[in-house]
């Protein structure tokens, strides 16, 4: 079950014609008065749905979600923001709320408009079909280069928390080129969605790569409506807080599962570090090394590379502290360097995830990533993208 | 001509083990007194040679240069020291030098130690054959994944620069997995070669991307042995300056052309940035991203996946300043994006090489950035690279 696992949620997907052929058009809302709050992309480009959605939650509590595939409506100028405040608008109307109740996600290629007849005529088709059934269209129709659809749901304490995502390339943190829309029955007070959406992000959909390449649109949303009618408590908090969390990482586990033309799955665990950003640093730079990706690929236990990745992290102008001659790393368990010393050890990498461990013996930072690994089919399928 | 283009310059390479087959051992030597100086990997893991070859050129001017190939003596600890220290001690007492005016130089695999018995019985068969022909043979055992040697030179104000490098993998600014020596027949003063060598270095190895990966063994050294007899004067020093500049960016194109899997060779030229320092940000961002450079490969003008990159470039613990609305685009003159909006222009990218010029609007910052497109022959060759 996906955005409408929670109770008061309805959604639906359908192909209305921005695709040649797969769905395209998806629509979330919940049916009791709901709040809300996003997360968006830090590139300095941002797409159009970022710009009008950044003010509709500036204005009011988002009741209503509409996400289209295909075109990412970035770098489309004045034109195209225009054309999400008509998304909006058309979608307003046909649900009964005001156009900034709507939020708009939009993911596809750049540089296009959207062809705004189709959409709006989508949404004439969409929208009256509405259902806790269509969750699952809905998840199918948010994808681009996904092969399988995203979808989560953990219930706890009585109240549920369910979500859908979409990833493929360009997966990095600060949200990249990925899409992900969070319902729950649990209430929060108008205002308060950010504090618990932004630690769970930072944690899961901030915590893994694809390519390195960050995109223009980029954002998660959360819904939460009460419909649940479980109180609020800080017990409760708390565990809608992990209810949370765990649903943005299984989601963000699955994007990267389904990374483009992924075929190992890896985590990078960073411990020692002077401190926790600079174990960030460090893991996001071995994540997003190609030397590591491709050796990942060839399942070639590599480790120099690692250390390579490791000893240039970009880290407040300069690089993260590490050095040489403290290092532990060891893959899949096996210790291959002790203290900058090579232990000679044959590392299991023959499977399709591998785990790669490092420690820098230099503080108590610590950080975690998932990275894939980099294929001939990720080139395959980023060099035919637009042709 | 190479390393041995200038006069007073003798070498030599030749296949002595530590490779499966390929020639894997040079050595190159000013045959009158000259001084020198060295840039090296700013990666936090430095290989042994550089940490030695460091330590040297604190001590006094390096007279030759000792470079194999196959293994890095990386990630080898002490005996990583001891064994770079015994090849320097060993090449002087060849060479009639003493263990200090001995530079060295590694590539290959990280945390491997060397075969010391095969590389110094190698030194004894080659040293003696030290010729001025040599410099040739000495740019094919440099080589590791390199198609083909690189070689250039200038003669000029009746003094000569010459060079020789190696490339391929990791190449990306803070000289990564690249090696060069450079030779001159004009005359230094001891401790100058390196106000010289560091413009060059930066405007040409440090503005050249193969896949963003820095390795720990980088290095361009410099010798100058005054023999061209060519008098200092502040118009033969601009001279000098100029034909080092000239023979630096040459290699380092080399390197991009020659970069493994490498079918486009792509200038990315940023200007209108806030400085140059944001300039340079943004123009290795575009260079390195994964997504544009599979773009490049497909032949594909996907100008918004340089756009996403422009505006996610790691500046200064952010992002470097780019606003979407006054950003203008062209690939190969054709301009795609003017002042923020989509012209429908259709570029010309079939060709082998690619020009990418984006003009930011907000100051006087300019860089340029040369790379190569990231192919099904880069993921062949990094997958199976030990294996």
């Amino acid at each position: 079950m996906s955005v409408t696992a929670a109770a008061g949620y309805v959604a639906g997907g359908a192909h209305v014609g921005i695709r040649r052929s797969a769905p395209d058009l998806a629509v979330v809302r919940s049916t009791v008065p709901a709040v809300g709050g996003g997360m968006f992309s830090r590139n300095r480009v941002q797409a159009a749905p970022i710009l009008v959605s950044r003010r509709h939650l500036a204005e009011t509590e988002p009741q209503a979600i509409v996400v289209n595939s295909g075109v990412a409506n970035s770098a489309t100028g004045q034109r195209g923001q225009l054309d999400a405040i008509a998304t909006a608008a058309e979608a307003g109307r046909l649900l009964g709320l005001a156009a900034p109740q709507v939020l708009i996600l939009s993911t596809g290629l750049i540089g296009v408009t959207l062809p705004m007849g189709k959409l709006l005529q989508g949404l004439r088709t969409v929208v009256p079909g509405l259902s806790r059934e269509g969750g699952a269209d809905a998840a199918r129709a948010i994808m681009t280069t996904d092969t399988r659809p995203k979808e989560a749901s953990v219930t706890s304490a009585g109240f549920t928390v369910g979500g859908m995502a979409k990833g493929a390339g360009m997966i990095h943190p600060d949200l990249a080129t990925m899409l992900a829309v969070v319902t729950t029955d649990y209430g929060l007070a108008p205002g308060e969605a950010p504090r618990f959406l932004a630690p769970a992000v930072e944690e899961s959909f901030n915590a893994i790569s694809i390519d390195g390449d960050c995109s223009t649109n980029d954002t998660v949303f959360l819904l939460a409506n009460g419909a649940s009618r479980v109180e609020r408590s800080e017990a409760n908090d708390m565990a809608f807080a992990a209810a949370l969390d765990e649903v943005c990482r299984d989601l963000a586990r699955q994007i990267v599962e389904d990374g483009e033309g992924a075929t190992v799955l890896a985590e990078i665990n960073v411990s020692g570090a002077a401190n926790r950003e600079e174990a960030k640093a460090v893991a996001r730079r071995i994540a997003t090394s190609p030397l590591v990706k491709t050796a990942l690929f060839g399942h070639d236990p590599n480790w120099g590379r690692v250390l390579m990745a490791a000893g240039s992290a970009p880290f407040a102008g300069g690089y993260a502290q590490v050095d040489g001659d403290r290092v532990t790393l060891s893959y899949n368990g096996t210790v291959v360097l002790a203290a900058g010393a090579p232990q000679g050890g044959k590392p299991e990498v023959a499977g399709p995830t591998c785990r790669i461990d490092l420690d820098l013996d230099l503080g108590d930072g610590r950080a975690s990533y998932l990275t894939s690994d980099l294929s001939y089919e990720y080139v395959r399928v980023n060099a035919e993208y637009t042709t």
